[in-house]
C-alpha cells in the first residue's frame, strides 16, 4: 500500500477536513477522549498530577525515518514507540499524546486509516490518549507526523543523563546494531523496565539508545573520564552481523554506531554486577549486557570511541 | 533575508548537530533552562501543578503559514502566538513549550537565528519557557516548525467551545478579516481577555477565531439553532476593506471568510450586553463588539452562514 496515490478519489485532498477528521476520530476510536479531555477544543484538558510531569516530542517523517518499505501500520506505531523509548529512559510511565500532521493532499487515506490504526494499537498497549492535534496540508510527496507524548514519574524519582562517575559500571539491555532492516519498526519499548531502573537506587544515571552506543554513550560519561568497553562486550544483533557481511567492516562497529536500537544504557554504581544481574532477570525476560565501566583512561584494546561516530542529524 | 541558501557555508548542514543545538541554547538564552527542566536529556520535566494542564499544537510550514514578505523574527514569533491564542480561548496560562523542527540541509543559518530570536522573544514576554524539541532534516526547501504548549487553567474554570444556548448574545474582539496582509504576523494573543472571561460567570462559551468567523462561529453554534448576526454587525477590518476593494466581494464577506485573526469570539448569558461590554472597557483597551445572539432562525437580512464558508485545511 504506498503512501501516496495518483487517484484523487482516493487521497485525503478528496475528503476534505471535518470528514477526514471524522475518519480519524473512528479510526483511534476509545484512544480519543472527547472535548474538553481529547480532540476538538481549542486546547486538551489533562487533569492535574502530584507527580512531575515528562514531555518529549519525536516525529517521524517519509525518506527519514521510515520508506516505502514499512506498512502503514508500523510507521503509526513507531511514532508512538520512539516517544515511549524517551519516557521510558527517565523512568516514566506515558500518559497523553498530541499529533500534528503534515501531509501532500495526494496522501492516500487508506494509507493514513493503517497509519492512525497502528498508532491507535500502540496507544491502547501502553493506555496512552491521544487528546488533540492538528491537520495542515503541505507540498504533495511529504509526510511528517509530530509527536509530543506526556507522562509522569512511576515512582518517586525522575533519571536523567548526569551524575556518573567514574568507576561506575555500564549495562545496556538487548542487542545492538543493524536496526535499519526492520528493528527500528519492531523494537518494543523498555517501558516496565525504565520504570523499575529509576526506582533502584544503584542506578545513577540512564538514555534510550536512539543514536548509536558510539554517540548516546558519551552523553552519559563524565567529564575526563572514558567507557572502558571491549568490543567483544557488545551484544551484537544478527542484524548486525549480516550487515557486517554486506560492508565488510567490523559487527560491534554496526553495533554501536548504526543507532535507532531503543534500548536502555545505564550506569550503576556501589552494588556488584553479578547481584544486580541476578535480581534483573528474576523480573525481566529481557538480555541485559555489561558492557565495562568508566575509567580514567582507556585500556589496551579497548574501543576507541574518538574514532567512531553514531548517528549525525544534519548532513 | 531568505529563508534557504545556495551556498553550504551558510547553511544549517555545514555546522553539524552539535553545534547547531549549542547555536539553538545560545539564541534562546533564558528562556531555556537546563536539564532536567528543559533541552537535553530523554524528556523535559514539568513540576507538579494542583491545576487542570492544558495542550495545544500547532506548527509554521513555509508555504502555508508563511511566505517571503515574513521576517525570520515575525515567523519564530508566530509559532510561539498561534499556540498562545489557543490557551486564550481556555482561559488559560501558558507554561512551557517543546519544539520539533524539520528542515532543510540548506536553511540559511541566519535566517534560523532570527527565527529562535524571535520566538524567544514573544516567549520571554509571556514567561513560556522552550524546554524540550527535536530536529530532523527533511527535504531541501522544506522548513516545518511544530510547536507544542502547555498551559493551566488561569483560575478555577477552564472554559470550552460548549455549553451555548438559543438566546445567548455573541461578542467577538477586535476586528476582522485581510488577514493575510499583515495582520497574522502581527497580532497579540489575547491572553489577558481570556483569563478574564473564563472566570466570569455569564460567558458560558469560548473559540478563538483562527479559521474564519463563518467557520468558527458554527462550532459555537446550539445544535438546531443559527448565529443571528447582521453584516453591519461584523467589526470590519481596514485590510478587509482593502481586499474587498481587489477582489470586488463584499469587506463583511473577507472579514468572516479571511481567518488568521486570533480574535477571541464568546457567548454570554443571563447579563446585559451593554453593561458587559461597560465592565470589559473598565478593564480592557481591546475593541469589543456585540455581533447579535444565538436564534432559532434567521431574521430577514441576517448573514446566511450557509451559504459562506471559512478557510479550508485540506483541498
Amino acid at each position: 500500500m504506498p503512501l501516496f496515490t495518483t487517484s484523487r478519489a482516493e487521497s485525503v485532498a478528496a475528503c476534505g477536513e471535518i470528514e477526514l477528521l471524522g475518519h480519524i476520530r473512528r479510526w483511534l476510536g476509545d484512544v480519543a477522549p472527547r472535548a474538553p479531555y481529547g480532540m476538538g477544543d481549542d486546547c486538551a484538558v489533562l487533569p492535574p498530577s502530584p507527580c512531575p510531569q515528562l514531555v518529549t516530542t519525536d516525529p517521524v517523517i517519509y525518506g527519514q525515518h521510515f520508506d516505502d518499505r514499512a506498512t502503514a501500520r508500523q510507521v503509526g506505531a513507531k511514532l508512538l514507540k520512539r516517544n515511549l523509548s524517551d519516557i521510558a529512559a527517565m523512568g516514566g510511565r506515558p500518559r497523553a499524546a498530541v499529533l500534528s500532521l503534515a501531509m501532500g493532499g495526494n496522501t492516500d487515506r487508506t494509507w493514513l486509516r493503517g497509519f492512525y490504526l497502528g498508532l491507535a494499537a500502540e496507544a491502547r498497549r501502553h493506555r496512552v490518549k491521544i487528546v488533540g492535534g492538528d491537520i495542515t496540508q503541505a507540498a504533495p510527496g511529504f509526510f511528517g507526523a509530530f509527536l509530543t507524548l506526556h507522562g509522569e514519574a512511576a515512582g518517586p524519582r525522575v533519571i536523567t543523563r548526569r551524575g556518573t562517575r567514574c568507576g561506575d559500571a555500564i549495562f545496556v539491555t538487548g542487542q545492538l546494531g543493524g536496526s535499519r532492516s526492520g528493528h527500528h519498526l519492531k523494537f518494543t519499548p523498555r517501558l516496565a523496565e525504565g520504570a523499575w531502573l529509576a526506582q533502584r537506587p544503584e542506578v545513577v544515571a540512564m538514555i534510550d539508545v536512539s543514536d548509536g552506543l558510539a554517540k548516546d554513550l558519551a552523553t552519559l560519561t563524565p567529564k575526563g573520564a572514558v567507557a572502558s568497553i571491549w568490543p567483544q562486550m557488545i551484544p551484537v544483533s544478527p542484524a548486525a552481523r549480516r550487515a557486517s557481511r554486506r560492508t565488510g567492516r567490523p559487527s560491534w562497529m554496526h553495533a554501536v554506531c548504526d543507532g535507532e536500537d531503543y534500548e536502555l544504557l545505564f550506569a550503576i554504581r556501589g552494588v556488584d554486577e553479578l547481584a544486580f544481574t541476578h535480581r534483573w532477570h528474576r523480573r525481566f525476560r529481557t538480555p541485559l549486557h555489561l558492557l565495562g565501566h568508566f575509567a580514567r583512561r582507556l585500556a589496551p584494546g579497548n574501543i576507541d570511541w574518538a574514532s567512531l561516530h553514531g548517528y549525525e542529524h544534519l548532513r
